[in-house]
């Protein structure tokens, strides 16, 4: 992470500039959640890209492709530092959006890795998340980087999106589906379960429940926000006061779809969202 | 549909031409193996937009944009008419892709939507689609245009496609998801029920056990590979022998996840798909 160096050789970062965030859709609304309650006095752009969602299931050529042209929109707010709200994002493309952009990143993967690595005791993590997170392996090299003896479970859950956005946060139907999944991390005997996807903290007490009360379930999207926070810190660059009233404190914009957003986004944030502007994110 | 002025006025449209397919994805390649059925000489350009898959959650807008881009694409073949293959984009870009192109046009919603008018005794007629086709309406539109006494009811069933992709055609979730969304069609005695997205014809068994044999199932990709075999026969256009040897007869392209659409299509068609293509459909 270059961060450090960059927000303070860089002069054109200010410390009342907004975060910007993004992720595939509405599942990084879960990493705002977290900003806004551990943060509270900053500013945030949100850019979600709910017309090329899913990015789970495609391939890093594509998903890099499309995170350069959203840090090419955030870039437009001079934003002090982009959050990579998206496990899939940053597990494929985080490495070259650093190259690219002289604007400090964060990404979820990192944070959430770090804290399994710390919490499991026997040594026996589990992963679930997408397709292309799981099988970019990125959880496993950054969680052996922090500890070599430790055993890393990756499962792909890839109906686990699709339940959520149906809204069956509690339903017999998801739970048979996150039967099938956890199966065999429960039968490798994991004390910890890194929750690698956005989306899946929304049906957190049903995997809780699976689980079993003995497996810790870790949250990246928290992870994130606390590591977001350390950052802006040791750089300077944390707001100590709220921004002015009327400074559009928070502001979304996806690629399709503002209103089916906006309905999504006031279920999973108390804050209410009044409104989400669509942009063509293809031309940047 | 300008099919027939089209073709005959436009002296660039050969016989020998291929057909061009294409789909948000895998799904179109039920249509593609109805053409192939029932059209064996035919050569086919296939594309899939398997970067930005699913279309069935997207605007209007924005499904237009990309059936745009690939209608661009398939003009560089020079084929003598274009499919669209995925129920979606019919419902949302057929009238659109029509205005702005010399090419022939043929979507899938008209075949299912006439056959169901035809088919159904009581007049009673159900539509199982993504959230997109059924919130436009436009089976219900044409369905009333055959016949104005007809009632015809509509229902999203936006896991279906999850649940296909994932590969469980036959089992315990989908069943029960398929009892949840089919429940007040059966109620309402419908005698009819068109599979009004190209993937279900994937768990039309399941879909038929669960509605009873007193429901006709109607699938559009039989009914557009008939329709399709009919323009071209009334516009000189179908071929009467098969292609030459070693002319690519059917040629796949992707825009993501080449290797994965492989897998896919062989586990429809029959005949072996040896390789797909990915292009950057965004250019066109």
């Amino acid at each position: 992470m270059t961060a450090t160096s960059n927000s303070i050789n860089n002069g054109r970062l200010h410390r009342d500039a907004p975060i910007g965030v993004f992720d595939s859709g509405v599942g990084g609304l879960t990493v705002v959640r977290e900003i806004m309650r551990q943060i509270p006095n900053e500013k945030i752009i949100y850019f979600g890209d709910t017309a090329r969602v899913p990015y789970g299931s495609k391939s890093r050529e594509t998903v890099t492709r499309f995170s350069r042209q959203i840090v090419r929109f955030l870039e437009t707010f001079q934003v002090k530092t982009i959050v990579v709200a998206c496990n899939t994002a940053s597990a494929y493309a985080l490495d070259i959006l650093e190259q690219t952009s002289d604007i400090p990143m964060i990404g979820v993967v990192k944070p959430g890795a770090r804290m399994a690595a710390e919490v499991t005791k026997n040594g026996r993590i589990g992963v679930i998340a997408t397709e292309a997170t799981i099988g970019s392996q990125i959880y496993a090299e950054y969680i052996r980087k922090l500890n070599k003896n430790v055993a890393i479970y990756g499962k792909a859950c890839p109906l686990f999106v699709p339940l959520v956005e149906e809204g069956l946060l509690e339903d017999p139907v998801t739970d048979e589906i996150a039967r099938r999944y956890l199966t065999e991390l429960i039968d490798i005997d994991i004390d910890t379960l890194i929750l690698g996807c956005t989306h899946y903290p929304l049906i957190r007490s049903t995997l809780g429940r699976i689980m079993g009360s003995g497996v810790t379930l870790v949250n990246p999207a928290y992870e994130t926000a606390r590591e977001l926070r350390g950052m802006l810190e040791r750089t300077g660059m944390l707001n100590e006061e709220p921004p002015r009233l009327g400074g559009n404190r928070y502001q979304f914009y996806v690629s399709d779809k503002a209103d089916k957003f906006v309905t999504f986004a006031n279920s999973i944030i108390k804050y209410g969202i009044l409104s989400a502007k669509t942009i063509p994110i293809e031309q940047y």
